[in-house]
Parts: structure tokens; C-alpha cells; sequence
């Protein structure tokens, strides 16, 4: 654990990275993947593999925005683009599959389930601070999960609101103003040292929160560098705990 | 109370006008002016007149956003504006408020209560229905309100995300597409038949709730011409027994 003295006493909002640092991702996808692989793909089509196929093309969707050569659209518009890349290359005719089905599919980024100590540390820490999701996923994305899972936001913020995806420092300064407060009373929470590294350089608040069963079972955790952030800890419980909560 | 037949299982959000509908802004704001008056305006100001001006230059203030004059600039920028005008008309020389007392002045509106059935109603709404505000307060302000009264809102949506003021119909067709709803499966709730009345012509459905103390204990409230809304409730827990919560 580290901590900047003085960082808690100034801090006034907790922003939370959503995939991966709040939900598992992973296992939301599959679980919906495998019975829609099973009916449209080859046999022994790997819902797994399928994951890791829709999430890799996330990035570099968003990076077509970033640029700036197309304009903001939001989450779930990419998802779908990219649903249907991936389908293809797993071998699925998209013109034999009912549109709703297709639909449905995509929603399955707003049904993901949080790690286990999420609603219990965001209970803890929003009765001292403003918690709030500042995810590349949009608004409706985030409401229906949220929903669902009983994640207690005091407001959905993000890259929607904000008009710029992570790690654009407009997508963390626009909502700091928004908040009306200044960058280092914002702590930028998240299990991506990229995430954390581009608020830290607008001068946000950072906590690290390692999920090493993010990318499955057999994959490494993103590596920390011990001193690099303003706090680390095991999971939101103990952030709560940190954080004076 | 009016029903449209069929209304209820189509709608998935509800929506609500906050000033005079979900908070009681005349109660509010008079109380944190009353001893502020006291101690910077001559001796017998009036604190309820003096809620009524500031609230008065509300819609003028606005119309020069809506009407293009003015680029968008949050609520809070306009509420100081007019605080500073409203308090030069009660004889407040500003240049002997000590900055820290103007600036929490015009946070009062942060700090607005709720009507009695708002928090209980708003709770039994939100287990059927997205639920959050359409106000033309900005996030912050409604991000506050919401921590220190414990409304339940499920995002907080308005003005600022939208980037328009009510009446502007982008208001509401704009936070209907966030939701990724068709504008029929979302309704306004308000006081205000002038709300109400933008809000239909964009096709949202339209809940009244009169407030009938809005304006203090002397002045009548909007008057409703019976079977212009899907709804009429006297007050949330009622509105929540319409929509089958």
C-alpha cells in the first residue's frame, strides 16, 4: 500500500474504471457466447477464444474516435461493429442469424457480473465520496448493469458524458469539471496501469486494483510497479479501507 | 387519474423535472438566504421575495442558451449570474460579501429538501423502471442533492448531458436516445404542465404531479386541465402505484 499524505483529506469523488476493475468481463461474455457459439458456429468453437477476440478489437474501434477521424459514437455502436467481425472470423453466416439474437448478443457487456467485493466496497466508499463510473462504456450500458448487479453509483459518468474515450485526457478533465472539482481531488480507480498512468498525468488522484483473473485463468494480471500509484490494494474492500471508509 | 391503455408495459424510464417536482427549491432557498439577508441586506428583507427573484431570472437566463445566443454553460454559472444581480436589487453592496459566503449561497440549490414522498416513492419506482432526473440542473448539482436527500436516482441525466435546456425538444430526445429507448417508452414526470407538454410533443409519455406548495404557501399552483397526461398522481407514492409498483 501507498499512500501521499494528504491525498485522502482532499479526495471528494472515487471515478472507477468499469471492465475489468469492477466487473469480470471475461466470464460475463463466455457464459453468453458459448450457448450462441453452440447454435451458430462450428463445433468446438472456443467461447473463450471468442472473448478475447471482441475484446481485442475494442481498442483499436475506439482509436478510429480518438483520432478524431470519426466521431464520437458510443460503446455499444462498436461493440456491434465489432460482434460482427469477430462472428465472421468464427466462421458464423451472420445472414442465418435471427437479428435479435444478434441484438441480444450484444447486450451481454450490460449484463456482467461484478467481482465479488465490489457492492460492498462502492457501499463503503460512497458514504464518504462521490462514486461514480468513468468507463469507456457508455450510459445505458452502465444503467442496466448497474441494475442488475446493484452497483450503487451516485451518477454515471464516462466516456458518453464526457464525448472522449480513455485515455484521451479530455475524457478525465472533462469529468473533473463536470464534478467541479479540481483534478487531485479526483482518485481515478483501476486495475490498468495505462488507465491510471494517463489520469495520473492530468493530474488525478490513482488506485490500483490488481484483477489477476481478468483475462481468464491462465493469463497474467497486468504487472504493477510498487510506488508508481497513490494507493494499491488486494480489492475495494480494502480500498475502502484506505480511504478512511 | 388518466390512463392510456397499454401505457405501462411499454414504458422503461421515468424521468423527473427536480425544481418544484422531486425538491421543495422556494423552502430551501429561503432558508439559506434568510441569514444571509441578515447579515448583508437592509434590515426586514424578505427572504421568500427574495427566492422568488432569484428564481424568476431562471427561464431568462436560460432562453439565452436555448436560444443560441449563448453556448451552453452549466446551471450553476447562471444561478451566480442572477445571484449577483438579484442580490444588487436587495440593496447587497457585493464588494462586502466575503467571496467564500457567495459562492456557498449559490450552492443552496445543492441543497434543496425533498417533498416527504419523494425519497419513498422514487424507491419503489426504481424497482421497475430506470429511474433518474431531467432536470435543467447541472450533474453536480444533482449529483449533491441526491447524496444529501438519498434520492435513489439510477443515473443523472439532463440538461448537461444533453447539452440543451428544457423546453428545447433536444432535451428530451436527446436523454431518450442515451437510454436507447423509443421516446414512447419513457416518461416525463413533472409538475409543470409546460414540461409536460414539451416532453409530449417529442412522444414521451407524461406523468403530473402537482405541487401545489411549490410557490409558497400564498400563490396557486399550475392549474391541470384533467385528461391532457397519461398520468395525474397527487404525489410519488401514489404515481408508483399507477405504474403497477
Amino acid at each position: 500500500m501507498e499512500r501521499v499524505a494528504g491525498a485522502v483529506t482532499e479526495i471528494r469523488a472515487l471515478l472507477f474504471d468499469v471492465f475489468g476493475t469492477v466487473v469480470d468481463w471475461r466470464s460475463g461474455v463466455l457464459r453468453e457466447a458459448a450457448p450462441f457459439l453452440a447454435r451458430h458456429a462450428a463445433p468446438g468453437a472456443d467461447a473463450g477464444a471468442f472473448a478475447d477476440a471482441w475484446r481485442a478489437r475494442y481498442a483499436p474501434s475506439m482509436e478510429e474516435v480518438r483520432s478524431g477521424r470519426r466521431p464520437f459514437v458510443r460503446l455499444d455502436v462498436l461493440h456491434r461493429e465489432n460482434l460482427f467481425s469477430v462472428l465472421r472470423d468464427f466462421g458464423v453466416d451472420l445472414s442465418r442469424v435471427p437479428e435479435p439474437e444478434l441484438a441480444d448478443l450484444n447486450l451481454c457487456w450490460h449484463r456482467l457480473d461484478p467481482w465479488p467485493d465490489a457492492v460492498g466496497g462502492l457501499t463503503r466508499m460512497k458514504t464518504k465520496y462521490i462514486v461514480a463510473p468513468l468507463s469507456n462504456g457508455n450510459i445505458i450500458l452502465m444503467i442496466d448493469m448497474a441494475k442488475r448487479a446493484g452497483l450503487p453509483w451516485d451518477a454515471i459518468l464516462g466516456a458518453e458524458v464526457a464525448q472522449a474515450y480513455k485515455p484521451t485526457p479530455q475524457a478525465y478533465l472533462r469529468t473533473a469539471e463536470i464534478l467541479a472539482l479540481a483534478p487531485a481531488q479526483v482518485c481515478m480507480v483501476a486495475a490498468h496501469p495505462s488507465d491510471l498512468a494517463a489520469a495520473r498525468a492530468c493530474g488525478l488522484r490513482t488506485a490500483y486494483v490488481p484483477r489477476p483473473l481478468e483475462h481468464g485463468p491462465d493469463k497474467a494480471a497486468d504487472a504493477e510497479k510498487p510506488g508508481e500509484w497513490d494507493f494499491v490494494a488486494d480489492d475495494f474492500g480494502a480500498l475502502a479501507g484506505l480511504l478512511g471508509c
